[in-house]
């Protein structure tokens, strides 16, 4: 275990070269309880999309070639041979001069190649008038135009919204391989804590990490289990810790990193198993104390007490992780450009993430500046911010006016006009 | 029940005019089931926080005026008063000349206004040495200086993510007030389909729709029930629907909305009661077929059976009302600009919606075109989309080079490089 501050680069490449995070394992679940999941294995069509070729109009499916030279003022005339329904093996044959009614969705019958749109015909009895040429293949939705049998739809490792729910329902699949859940548990260490719902004696306030981070462990596909708040006690701790590296694949524990007498957290950790602490502090703001640990190949994290700080550096450290762990595909964080309203400054010497709000100029233009609060320590700042923007350790500041990216939290819901 | 086929934006007016889609009721959840929900209730602190004044440092807590003029080499010596730790209330009172041994986050003993870093000093026995001036309220978090008592700290209508129950924790809140979640029945109709998992007879096809909508019902905040596949037979379906309604704030069907002799889901849904069917058609593409009713105040929406046209109606007419019977904030669709890298063309008449691709050019420029397929019927139209562009139907074209705005379908994941 070293004390030595990593800078933030340091520190993300001392974490890989520690620890691969890859998915923890497969199950198969019903196709209704796999929206959200990962897939874990590449989906093969064991048929063709659509099964058969269908008409994509209602109409009277005919030999195209028959229709040469139609008009409006000299329909070719068919002879009518049956009704084609949606979801049946069509019965009629559709030989030279026939037509066959057909209704949207329905299989082509044999010998038709092209539908002519009911529109653009009259029956009567058994004579269809045609007033147009169609085409081969036209309003035809041909067999396997979709999917192709044997075709690769879906690959391992995408993650399954709405639309990848539909490519399996196609393709007929009732249950699939997902990468399992990781299981991260969650302990809030400290004396000064209290969970909420319960009287705040004086010099407590309530535990806020223990239900951000319950909530972000949500949001990074993975399931959360609170293990509630652990007493400032060495022998507790160990415990705790013990219990919860046995029930899950990675812990996260908030408060305790400081530098303050009963600030253990660390050394307990790093005596659980090896390697133990592979990063004792890192170079940036905030989070400056996050100490990361390796124990029998789990991942824990040990985040600062200031709720800012903690949820901040589980977007930063920890998010990444649980999200390979859980097989979700690598993704940015959406972003804008904007122009600085401010000056703004790294803290010295740190690679700095500066919560920000976003605005309309009068000229249309989109305008960052720092939350106004400014308390590094204030739930609110992160609550209020719209995003955040990272300046480099070596950089003097970011001048007003300056183009920069800034980092969303969510989705952008109109920025005030100021 | 009329037959007019409306425009998009007719469309959208004679919905919003016939229906008023407004939370449904509230109920108290837990805070560790409120992650994702929407807040019902202005949430005021009934405390400061923090409820004391706090320590952010290690160090010693001193009368501030006390350090005037201390340096390095003339350090200011003061006496050792006590040590305050965290979560308990002080013993120790800071008279002039004292200093009290303080951790990150204790709370300010009473006589102190500031602290001093603990690097900044030196001690020896029962003397401190001060080496640096420190002003009032430096290194400390003042009382209420995050969130005062009786301060609104979240509105009404507030999706709850993780830094807003951040600050729900913060104020003490086990409980909240959360707008219930609407429960949507979704039906699917079409002598065609077969459910997933079963064998497909000869023309026959999976049924796509039930799964897609329930996953995007889910995505929009509501909870889905898949009352399963209707048979194409006007008594069964009436009394699906007679039960979809019962058991559900807003029911969606898919399937059975073009105009073949069977298509009578519009009938159907008419004859259950006023003032039903609002909206039969609209000039749209893809998704012309869509029908609207509204039966006792709740919405019905027939979707068609093509299972693109289907999820993008529902993106365009479904989610937004859902969206609103949850009590979710409006949002904007994430959005980028792009060069069209293809000419696009409207259907005649119809507003467009074209599924697109983005790429990257050579000159690092984001290009987008349509996705190769075209098949609108095809389920992997929308799967392989990164989002989409609209087309007004008074316009002639998108030409080529021209910067237009693509509406995207999640996370923009890196496009391709071309």
């Amino acid at each position: 275990m070293f004390r030595k501050l990593l800078s933030y680069d340091e520190a993300k490449l001392v974490l890989n070269q520690n620890y691969c995070a890859k998915p923890l394992g497969t199950e198969r679940v019903n196709l209704s309880k796999a929206h959200g999941r990962v897939l874990a294995q590449n989906v093969v069509s064991s048929l063709d999309i659509p099964p058969f070729s269908r008409s994509t109009v209602d109409g009277y499916a005919i030999k195209a070639a028959d229709s040469f030279g139609a008009s409006e003022e000299q329909p070719v005339s068919f002879t009518f041979c049956g009704h084609v329904a949606i979801g049946e093996p069509p019965k009629a044959v559709v030989k030279q001069g026939l037509a066959a009614e057909i209704v949207t969705g329905a299989p082509l019958p044999e010998g038709a190649d092209a539908v002519v749109m009911v529109e653009q015909t009259n029956r009567q009895g058994d004579t269809v008038y045609v007033h147009r040429p169609v085409s081969a293949t036209e309003n035809v939705m041909a067999a396997g135009s979709d999917i192709k049998k044997g075709e690769t739809v879906l690959e391992r490792g995408r993650f399954l919204g709405s639309r990848e729910i539909g490519v399996l329902a196609a393709v007929g699949l009732v249950e699939v391989e997902v990468y399992l859940r990781p299981r991260v548990a969650i302990l809030s260490t400290g004396a000064e804590v209290v969970a909420p719902g319960n009287p705040l004696p004086a010099g407590k306030i309530y535990d806020i990490n223990a239900h951000t981070l319950s909530a972000a462990v949500t949001e990074s596909g993975c399931e959360s289990t609170n293990l509630g708040i652990v007493p400032d006690e060495k022998e507790e701790l160990t415990k705790a810790l013990q219990k919860a590296l046995e029930s899950s694949d990675a812990v996260i524990t908030s408060g305790g990193v400081s530098v303050g007498p009963k600030d253990f957290t660390p050394n307990v950790v790093d005596s659980l198993g090896k390697p133990g602490v592979i990063i004792s502090g890192v170079a940036v703001k905030p989070g400056k104390p996050i100490t990361i640990a390796i124990v029998d190949n789990k991942p824990v994290f040990s985040l600062p007490g200031n709720p800012t700080s903690s949820l901040f550096m589980y977007r930063v450290f920890v998010h990444p992780v649980l999200a390979k762990l859980a097989g979700r595909p690598e993704e940015d964080l959406p972003k804008v450009c904007a122009v600085a309203a401010q000056k703004m400054f790294p803290a010295r010497g740190r690679r700095t993430f500066v919560m920000v709000n976003l605005s309309y100029g009068k000229d249309g233009k989109l305008f960052v500046s720092p939350v106004p609060t400014g308390l590094s320590g204030a739930i609110t700042t992160l609550s209020k911010a719209d995003g955040f923007v990272e300046i480099s350790e070596k950089q003097q500041f970011v001048d007003v006016g300056k183009e920069i990216t800034v980092y969303l939290f969510g989705k952008l819901t109109k920025p005030k006009t100021s």
